[in-house]
């Protein structure tokens, strides 16, 4: 009874307005806290910023303590994806800080704090979710690019290691090298240095600058043409929809209905012609 | 009555076809003495600038009083954000620029002028206000994006502060340093430097790079989304408008019309039967 | 009479498919000419050269003057822009080479040669015209951009010319900047600079950015957007007109038709029942 | 009759599903192979990595030979274009690697065996048939980029040549430096070297730029059209498709049938009225 009453209370604490806002609010002010920390302070601004921290880890310990306890079926809070993302987040940015072996990572752990802003935000929540479901279908464009620079990348370290280690050294080296050249990246220079040797290597980078794009644009073609897709079919069932409660409006009979008609007044003349020849004899 | 017929008089020249062109005129004569003032000039030359300056600077003032006592309203004239940002600029650009101190700012403020262009040509006061309504819908996308920026900025400056504080010292110039790498402005400079002391910090650039990529995607994706379904929208809006007009012109019978005379010829055929069969008996 | 088969004759060659790609031939062979021009030679291949190059020359007069003199009515000749073209082309690069004060001169004018093969393919023509036709369409999208371009040109050389002269030194110079930045080349370099007596230019260069990159984007929308519709409108005509020939062909009765026939029997029923009605009587 | 229950074998051997992810296994492992040999090695790795090739060349060869073995009719295997093209990738790879004078080139014919991958997963392979079927569209765009090019290349060599030779010494340098521009890597610095000669050699870069950006875009959204179509006629058989089905599910009755049936109305009323008016009399 007791234990009822508790969530009952957390259930309406969790669906408080003001309490939402209080919650947007310190995320908000953790994410200046995680800013304000990159600047020079003086001790005392130091020892604030430790006491905030530590009162911002305690509040969001709090809130997802309450979250937790409104929830009707335990289990069901860790099937939702953003509860696991929150808690997450609140129980690793519990790592203390004062540490001089941890204080680097604490404070890195602290930033992903920020990250709550999207798990707070229903739109940008919406937002990221249509953007990793993109993702799979672009899977096989995404292969054949990671063909093309892997193939590159092998014949590039094979050939240039001995004019440039640091960039042809081996394979990853060689992938990182070509990922700058396809940001045009002073890649004239990368090319410049190896065309000393092998004067022709201008067609490897043309060549490879070439597929790249191609490929790219062949991407961004794909999402294009998704997205357009999908607009089309919204738009169609939208209008499938109004035609269809249009349809209900109005009751405009069909051609069938005409023909029903038409027919059962043939059968009536047909009848009558009966009749009338009946009484002819 | 004489304020009257003066009023009269102001309404006359606010739309008089040459009064207009000569305005035109001035505001792209004094784009060009904006321009000229950035060359060196003789002494006779600086002062020809400057009563030329007085010259507009006069003009634009009695055109704005000109427009100001042609509106039937006065109350209605600041309602107008055009004429307020036309009277801004004009009042602004007063400052008396042979002070020495002032002289720069009076410079700069003159340069705002060039800015009665937009004001004035009423298609690209149309394009400037379609671009600024297309913005709200980039919020949630640019909210992300900005979140990205932060979260990156922060790691950035956590972990790379002692490598370079030119580039890294706060979250600020991180901030700057991350669109630079953003625009692939010498990021590999960036990288190879801080990839001496974290090997592995090419995944922070990559990962950076590509996220905002595919953010930026998505958020030229929601643009051109956007304006072709207002496209579509207004070609709907026209189709049917036009199918209303041919529907009015041609009056073709709807089927219903038909049903109401099969219908009418049934009941007709009813009463003849029933006529036969009177007569029969 | 003698004139008249001259002007046949002339006319033959001109649609004779031979002479087409022999001409063809000729201005492929004098843009590998040109190209060939650029490299080092020895004087025999030089005389060589020079000797190619006069029988071009020659050729393309001849061929022009058969076009010219195989047109029926001389006046329209000019009246074409490509044989204009073409005429430009070819009279201008006769030009003697040999001359040393015009030599770099008619060097030049012989790489314009090229362009005649733009003139011969009618469909590079086409595309060339369609690239001009879409370039109005933009007028004040770029309009726009080079007001946006003036204001801050005018603002950087105001500002910063005592910084660095080269980059700011006039409104001419500071353009030119801009549009470097506006590519992202090295413009880290150009704020840095300025950032050092100014810390908040940044400010300058990233709104600069901004407003270009999304005036450039909404040109971009602007061409795909025109594009789209022109397709649409096509694809539009194209379904009409298939509409319009299968209705010719099917020859379907419409609703009014069908209303006619109805009527008909109407009063045909009418007229039935009025002679059952008197044979009662 | 062996030798058809031998092809009988190696038939179902190439459609067994666990030989395909062998086969899958061995190329995916054949492309770490050669990533690996891009690092430093002990020689005991070197003489594996040496057996492991071996084996690799081994493996596929008789892979090849299985599917040959499987074709029904031998001249058909050659007549698919991906049979042709793993031949040679493992035919060519067959060259002896320890050889000091072919070692690089055995290298280097090793990493193709990585395109494999391609030819191997159907997805992939159409993929990449649809962009070559892409490319011939944007012919005519490409040859009018590339004399673009090349009259700008041939202005440039003939001009700038005497300032810097190792960027504008022949037309295919030019063409080379050119594209460097396209891609606006350090652009900047090739025109700041020419301008000092010609101060007015901006114009020759700007137009450069204009002319290539506005014909690459133009490439880009002839591409887009182009996928915008295939996609909206497919979108149009379907419907299309659709409708027919619908149609023969539903029977509605055309336009015509009614007419059909209302003349048929027609005739018995007429007839009706003869007997009457027989009747009559």
């Amino acid at each position: 009874m007791n234990a009822l009453s508790l969530q009952a209370k957390f259930i309406r604490i969790r669906s408080n307005k003001l309490f939402e806002i209080f919650v947007i609010s310190v995320i908000i002010f953790s994410a200046l806290l995680v800013g304000a920390k990159t600047y020079e302070m003086s001790p005392t601004m130091y020892h604030l910023t430790q006491f905030l921290d530590w009162f911002i880890s305690a509040f969001f310990l709090t809130e997802i303590t309450i979250r937790f306890l409104a929830e009707e079926r335990k289990k069901d809070f860790f099937k939702n994806f953003w509860n696991v993302f929150d808690t997450l987040i609140v129980v690793v940015s519990l790592i203390p800080a004062e540490d001089a072996d941890l204080a680097v990572i604490a404070r890195l752990v602290r930033v992903f704090r920020v990250l709550r802003m999207i798990s707070i935000i229903p739109e940008l929540r919406i937002l990221l979710v249509s953007l990793v479901k993109a993702l799979p279908q672009l899977g096989y464009v995404m292969l054949l690019m990671f063909i093309i620079f892997y193939i590159y990348a092998a014949i590039g370290s094979t050939l240039f290691e001995s004019i440039n280690p640091d960039l042809w050294g081996d394979i990853a080296i060689s992938l990182l090298t070509l990922f700058r050249v396809m940001t045009f990246e002073d890649w004239t220079d990368v090319m410049y240095e190896t065309m000393e040797v092998y004067p022709l290597s201008w067609a490897f980078y043309l060549t490879f600058i070439f597929f790249t794009a191609f490929a790219f644009l062949n991407m961004v073609i794909g999402i294009v043409v998704n997205v357009m897709e999908q607009e089309n079919e919204l738009a169609r069932k939208q209008k499938a929809k109004e035609e269809a409660a249009e349809h209900d409006l109005e009751e405009e009979p069909t051609l069938s209905d005409l023909l029903v008609h038409i027919k059962g007044l043939q059968q009536q003349v047909e009848q009558l012609s009966a009749q009338t020849t009946k009484q002819e004899k």
